[in-house]
């Protein structure tokens, strides 16, 4: 008989559900749930470019959307499917995305009390309202836990954990009082699914607490109550009703409650695996082993790689996490990242992209990739640097900003769209120099995420840029397939190994580097690395007058 | 009974006439002509971006076109208007716009046998093919005419006569053979009108040689052949074969021809002043005094003031030209300018402005100066290099690219443009400052061009960041005007001053700074300077790590 799993996958605008065949990873339901609230799922405010919140009711109405759609998709689609087959649910979602809730776990921003106050609501991944506090973090922890804040890479971020609370005891110390503790997403969910969300029982992920939360097994969980005190005294109490233990996702959060087995019309007591971030779990989807970097391009970009444990690893800097089993139990997880890609390429061309390329979103896209064709490295003269929303890694920091270079009165959309995507593959590059040289070698490239599927072009820009072939992962919804996986580990359907070999895969189409290209992309990166390094770093010094000239001369070259 | 004057202002798509009563300056007539070649009148070559030329035959047919037009128009204005009333034409032309002509005047791109060479038609002033030209005679100059180059700020400047002149030699040996001269575009007009084009005998502008083509009677006219054959021995002929006299334009040029009276409708005689380029005979227009800058704002801009040769005036390294007489007779006429500012916005609106924003230019541009009201300087946290088209003054480099900085992901086209705008003023700041800190005090600023009166957004944030106040010319067609004064003088209706006096004007309503402004875009210049001083100059050193985070402080502050 047949066996499925059940992978959910929550995103920063939409969840949605993937059922597996374990025998072959075979897809036989998806379905997606858009969140009705805020603008696209997020609650903005105008006052303030940094507050990204978002509705944990969107997070129960989806549950329910998205599971019942798959099963009903794979009802319609395999003869005989029973929806009783189904032996686990996983779950991965953004984080850091913590969500203030009361003693019994009900998030704060669903009590009629709160419900009008965004600071009640989940902090999203990529509200960056703590930047003040995320520095103050950073320098306390150097003068005084250096060991800890060396294994964030050096600089504390405001897309944390602690960044958030602290702020929010900051700038609302009502709420903060309000709130018995704080769950992340990903913890809630399974939490709920097994009815029980008592925020001092309900089992935390350890991808999620790692760095993110600066929990380590080395200095016994969570950060000491001295170091916190010294931020505010309310979060060493808070230390309390936190948590003192974080599991990896093959373990078991709980099992289906027999409320939510009947809402979602699946068997009660089925497995929930432990929760976990998206990346992490998108790279297990992908299919990452040892030597394997997976590289998950969406809105922003994920890079994910894994070291043996039984291997001395050293503290790499500017990357942002390196912690035991936030990935795959017995590896340490190697996190790194960038702020904005897919964010990037859409704020470009739903703000700067005349109507002459078309005139919806996707025509634009695909009209400016067409008049790319043919066009070689450094013929635009353009060069940008890819910080519209900070820069994640290697130099940890929201506070940079974007930059492009080169323009002239001949400057075409379709140019500034291509030195973006340019710019994107360089600040990969960057992340790749530097975790080589901290002893991690980058054998294989496994990229997955929309880009990676839908944009050749950009696909073959990063292959010349990074000069390596860059493979793409067979599944589109690597995230919710590693979700998938944990879940049949959970239910002791597999091991983790047999269920990643059954049910992951590249595509046949690889893109290769093409040689007189990487020649002069390697020219370019220096350029670029000039301008990264100028910006975003206290220690460059210089010069930057020959940036332009050689532009000009790689393009009179190039044209 | 009433007198006229009659000036043609030839600029870089077409070429206007104005008809003034010389009583009052009253506008009594003005049509323009599109130059029907090309792209809006420029021949461009897609191979080579550098390349702006234009078709002579565009010249001779505008003239008739223009003053027919303004006699007409006149006509029908004015009861008992005579045409016989007109007592002297003037002409404006771009610069430097050198003409290859055989040894009658007449242009080679007029001859059958170049008909299709881009090489023997008209080298526009913003042709930039000669860029390595220039820095050769740049460094020629410097070896051995220390004196020279002095006299240009210090650079020679591909937009001129010489570096047009050898690349000429250099990329097309041919024409360069079969020009007997090379006249400029205002120099070969007034000799065509008066029937005498012999390249020898016909009256050159001393504005047009002046710095541009490096006359001086301080070292006896044009570069001695000694410097002329270090560049090339062909120069050295070739200045046999030019002039040995320039003058201003209050000189006769000649009167006008039978033939040309009879095709344009006026009397054949009268005079005929000496041409000279367009800003100066718009600063002139405009009103320009000692103490006073005109600011002529268009697709470029030129900033001109007057200095009186009886003081001794030093050098300005980068202010590319002081002449004795190009503006004024009596007077050193002092030149800078800035190579793209309505070109810039023209760029931005034409390539990367949404069709949100209007379907039209003019809706878009109104559009974005709605969406930028209320606005504070500094809230769109971006800053810009408006080098599009490199830098004129103070840097005089052509190889200078544009820069754009800030940007997050909630950037618009609106606040693009407007930090454009800003860089445009930061960089008409630089050269106020430059001009100043060598003695020459700007006591009061007149603006003219069509950005003047069009952009009230423009010119109150040229107030504030200039921190002087914004005066604009009453006069639509200050060039045109100017050439008139000039031809009225030429014919002896009066002196330039009553002139001046008399048709010249500025409008009622004044842009004064705003001091909160004021104070805020004193710390935005600081951080435009550093920018400007590391992207455009070799001796720079400092940090820029600094310049984003002050830029969202800034932004944080005024939002």
């Amino acid at each position: 008989m047949n066996r499925y799993a059940l992978g959910i996958d929550y995103g920063t605008n939409s969840c949605r559900s993937l059922l597996i065949d374990l025998d072959n990873g075979a897809e036989i339901g998806s379905t997606v749930f858009q969140y009705p609230s805020g603008e696209m799922g997020v609650l903005l405010d105008p006052k303030d470019p940094h507050i990204a919140r978002q509705n944990p009711q969107d997070y129960l109405d989806g549950l329910v959307a998205v599971i019942r759609g798959a099963l009903e998709q794979a009802a319609a689609k395999v003869t005989g499917f029973d929806p009783a087959q189904v032996v686990g649910i996983g779950i991965d979602t953004t984080g850091s995305t913590p969500i203030p809730v009361n003693r019994e776990g009900t998030p704060l921003g669903l009590l009629p009390e709160f419900k009008d106050n965004l600071n009640a609501m989940v902090w999203l991944w990529k509200d960056h309202t703590g930047y003040a506090e995320a520095a103050e973090i950073t320098q306390l922890a150097h003068q005084i836990r250096p060991n800890m804040i060396a294994k964030c890479g050096g600089i504390y971020s405001s897309e944390w954990f602690w960044s958030k609370i602290l702020r929010l005891r900051r700038s609302d110390p009502q709420v903060f009082a309000a709130a018995y503790s704080f769950v992340e997403h990903c913890d809630w969910l399974p939490a709920v699914l097994a009815g029980n969300t008592n925020p001092l029982t309900l089992k935390r992920s350890v991808c999620a607490a790692g760095h993110k939360a600066l929990f380590s097994t080395e200095w016994g969980g969570l950060p000491d109550k001295e170091f916190l005190s010294q931020l505010d005294p309310a979060l060493a109490d808070l230390r309390d009703r936190l948590y003192h233990e974080a599991h990896t996702s093959d373990v078991k959060a709980g099992e289906l409650c027999a409320e939510w087995a009947e809402r979602l019309g699946l068997k009660p007591g089925i497995a929930l695996s432990v929760g976990a971030f998206d990346a992490h779990m998108g790279a297990v989807g992908a299919g990452i082993k040892e030597g394997t970097l997976v590289k998950i391009l969406g809105t922003s970009t994920c890079d994910l790689m894994i070291s043996p444990t039984s291997k001395p690893l050293a503290d790499i800097p500017g990357v942002c996490g390196i912690v035991d089993g936030s990935v795959l139990p017995g590896y340490y997880g190697i996190e790194a990242g960038q702020s904005a890609v897919g964010d990037l390429f859409l704020w470009l061309v739903n703000h700067l992209v005349p109507e002459s390329y078309g005139s919806t979103v996707g025509e634009k896209f695909v009209n400016m990739e067409k008049a790319m064709e043919g066009k070689k490295p450094g013929s635009t003269g353009l060069l940008a640097l890819d910080w519209n929303n900070g820069n994640r890694t290697v130099l940890v920091d929201v506070r940079l900003t974007g930059l492009l270079l080169g323009q002239t009165l001949h400057t075409e959309a379709h140019e500034i769209y291509r030195a973006y995507i340019e710019a994107t593959a360089f600040g990969a590059l960057t992340i790749i120099k530097r975790v080589e040289e901290y002893g991690v070698k980058v054998d294989e490239i496994i990229n997955t995420g929309g880009l990676s599927i839908k944009n050749a072009t950009l696909m073959q820009c990063y292959a010349d840029i990074i000069d390596k072939p860059m493979k793409v992962s067979q599944s589109e919804q690597t995230c919710a397939l590693g979700a998938a996986i944990f879940a049949a580990t959970a239910a002791g359907a597999g091991s983790l190994a047999e269920l990643q070999a059954k049910v992951t895969a590249v595509r046949e189409k690889v893109y290769h580097p093409i040689p007189e290209n990487v020649a002069v992309y390697r020219e370019l990166y220096a350029l670029y690395r000039s301008l990264h390094d100028a910006f975003g770093t206290q220690e460059w010094s210089g010069k930057l007058h020959p940036v332009m000239k050689q532009l000009l001369d790689i393009r009179a070259r190039q044209s």
